[in-house]
């Protein structure tokens, strides 16, 4: 029932103009997805949300946006080269590879029965090549993560910004892995978005210093997460990560799982970094990467909180918690019938209304192309005179459009228009001349 | 003196945190750079603006975000894989190998005076491998340009939004292209990123047709332009690219070139494709790509206006055109010296307001603490209690800070603050409480 619901929502996804499968028309690319009209606007509103909540309205924050090319050197010191790998082994007889963790060496290839060779690591990076020359020196690693970009500009930023601890850098960008199993539609593909802050902080003298800030942090993802509709005490669940799987300079990671339609998966994550990013590429590279304190003069490595966001799974448990089915009248016949509904918060919903004459008369649509245009200018509304007007609801119910302004016969008379509510399905009749300020107004309720 | 200009604003954008070197700590990455907390906003500001007027604005268009990563069959049918090179000649001693259009072959090799070897072409897509296996399959490419991601989504997008001729696709995103010689700080750099409309048109039965569309796009470009702060009469030079260096498929390409300080170089492009895209992809991958006229039913391939933005140019140009050099009258004594300020359009500025109380004294900074934490929900604000008033001003004035607000002891008693205006540097004396709306009105003007 609930890979069902998977099925529904991809299906609604590539329906109404979501997410496309990427390269499509030449049979895909390996779990790439495309983000069409509307997904491109959920995005863009998670994007925008994040980056005005977490670096525009706080003193304590900035942002960055860093190359994903870098030096293979940053790779080096931190460590990715050598460690960011997962175990393969191949078949001896195929020669197909499989992840060493996922499966039972001893049973043989799952694809030919033929044995299985020892496990190797397997490098997650991508890497290419910049320049003419074919040498060594010329291959170069797209970034697996936002976070080193911000750790080598460091002296960068307290150079410019003379911030003082505690205090954050944010960002936001692609990054790559080779996962060796992309999967679960835009779950775990191989090119995804971060939104990513280092929090600095001073070093702590005691234990709870460091995790107040880490308390702090957590609440703040918590309420982030609810922002996105998503019903916290449902369907969150924390994860304390044991020791042993955690890093090794890490002192405590809480990974956010969401109640996937596939399962109970990380959704976002917060780790503790100590010190260990800033001394490793203060050290490596040779550059002053600690923080004076401008009372004492005393100079230390900051240590860091790292609370990371992904955008695709974001907007993956956006759609998740929004998805709705419920019974409800048909417009034209008052008859039931299952109604889907993306129940977006507002600021969310990539269309904030739509203007729907009843019918195609041209003294009905000049009317609503008026109104159309100037709700544009501060709203983005969607245009549709096709079709019935039950079928025009369904569609602006599947999409998650908060308001349906419909205008009528009865418009050329008493110059209103009927605003319905997408989650009430309540009706009610506005002057035209009002709907800006009327729709306007609940927008910023929220 | 024009190079020194380049030399000032390089300086001046690390100094002030719009722009760093990328990886630097480690001698950087071959022209690579990072944009800092003030690049970053620029950046924002810029797409934010883009989208807003392109996209949302528009009833006549829709967005598009598709992956970087794309199926080796869309390069080979738009031509990149066999046709996306420059041509490079390696001198046969010293193995370097050089742009073969930009070097005088007969010359001999200008790194050690070696005989050069014939010119080559090299293809300037960066390449990856997928997955685990390293056959040819697993082979892929970044994409060079983001307009192919919305010709093979064409059909996705005809299903799912029923636009009617004329009608547009706009996308923003990163592209890489293995340039031989990038340089000229960001002008041309091997990762950048694009904001591109594909316009789509009826097919032209006469010549002025698609050239009314053309001609509809080209002031569409200039009037953006000009909204990024450039003097388009003085700065920009618009070149018609003459028929043997247009694509064998355009009937007329526009170059905007801007007046740069290394010389006149592109700033944007505007190119008539007609049905070369879509023709390609359907044909080669079978898809139906054609549109179908909803009147007369006829099927046909739509021709295209392709009008291109670079981001980081954008960026570039509106930095050029914003710095200036004046004579004013020191804020302390009254003596005239050189004043450099970064006249952007207020939208575009990434600061719109810096509050600096007098002193760090407590009870000026609580006041200049509180303004500026009202502020900061609806404008992003900087607060400054560090060295002289001159210098915070100096500051502001070159990161383009439209409003400085400073609280004095005066503040006190009377409640008002002097709002000091960037470009005229006068100072008007306003009611604290009333500081917000008065802001927020000069910002609505623009």
């Amino acid at each position: 029932m609930e890979i069902d619901l998977m099925d529904k929502i991809l299906s609604l996804a590539k329906r109404r103009g979501f997410v496309f499968p990427g390269s499509e028309i030449y049979g895909g690319l390996q779990n790439s997805w495309d983000f069409g009209p509307l997904g491109v606007e959920l995005k863009r509103n998670i994007k925008a949300a994040w980056w005005d909540r977490f670096i525009r309205r706080r003193p304590d924050m900035v942002g960055l946006d860093a190359s994903i090319l870098m030096n293979t050197k940053v790779w080096e010191a931190s460590g990715h080269l050598k460690k960011f790998s997962d175990p393969l082994v191949e078949c001896v007889k195929c020669h197909k590879r499989f992840r060493g963790d996922r499966i039972k060496t001893e049973d043989g290839c799952p694809e030919c029965g033929g044995k299985l060779g020892e496990a190797k690591q397997f490098n997650m990076m991508l890497k290419t090549r910049l320049g003419a020359t074919e040498d060594k020196a010329s291959e170069v690693y797209f970034r697996p993560e936002t976070a080193q970009g911000i750790f080598v500009n460091f002296k960068n930023i307290m150079d410019t910004e003379r911030m003082s601890l505690p205090f954050g850098v944010g960002q936001i960008g692609k990054a790559f892995r080779n996962e060796i199993t992309p999967g679960n539609f835009i779950f775990r593909t191989r090119e995804f978005e971060q939104m990513e802050i280092e929090y600095f902080i001073p070093v702590p003298e005691k234990d709870k210093d460091w995790n107040n800030y880490f308390e702090y942090w957590r609440k703040e993802m918590l309420e982030w997460i609810s922002s996105l509709g998503v019903d916290v005490k449902k369907e969150i669940r924390e994860l304390e990560v044991p020791e042993k799987d955690r890093a090794h300079y890490s002192k405590r990671t809480v990974d956010f799982e969401y109640a996937f339609p596939f399962g109970e998966e990380e959704l976002y994550g917060l780790a503790y970094r100590g010190d260990f990013d800033l001394k490793n590429h203060g050290e490596t590279s040779g550059a002053d990467l600690k923080y004076k304190d401008p009372v004492s003069g005393e100079e230390f490595y900051p240590h860091v909180i790292e609370p990371t966001f992904g955008v695709e799974r974001s907007i993956l448990a956006a759609m998740c918690s929004a998805y709705t089915e419920e019974s409800a009248p048909t417009a034209e016949k008052g008859e039931e019938e299952t109604r889907v509904v993306m129940k977006f918060p507002k600021w969310l919903a990539p269309v904030k209304a739509a203007v729907l004459p009843l019918s195609k008369k041209e003294e009905l649509s000049s009317v609503a192309k008026k109104l159309a245009d100037d709700l544009r200018n501060d709203l983005f509304v969607d245009y549709d005179e096709t079709q019935s007007i039950g079928k025009r609801y369904r569609r602006q119910d599947e999409i998650g459009t908060p308001y349906c302004v419909t205008i009528d016969f009865d418009s050329l008379e008493d110059k209103k228009a009927t605003i319905r509510d997408r989650d009430t399905m309540k009706q009610e009749r506005v002057a035209i001349a009002e709907i800006k300020s009327y729709l306007l107004e609940r927008f910023k309720e929220q």
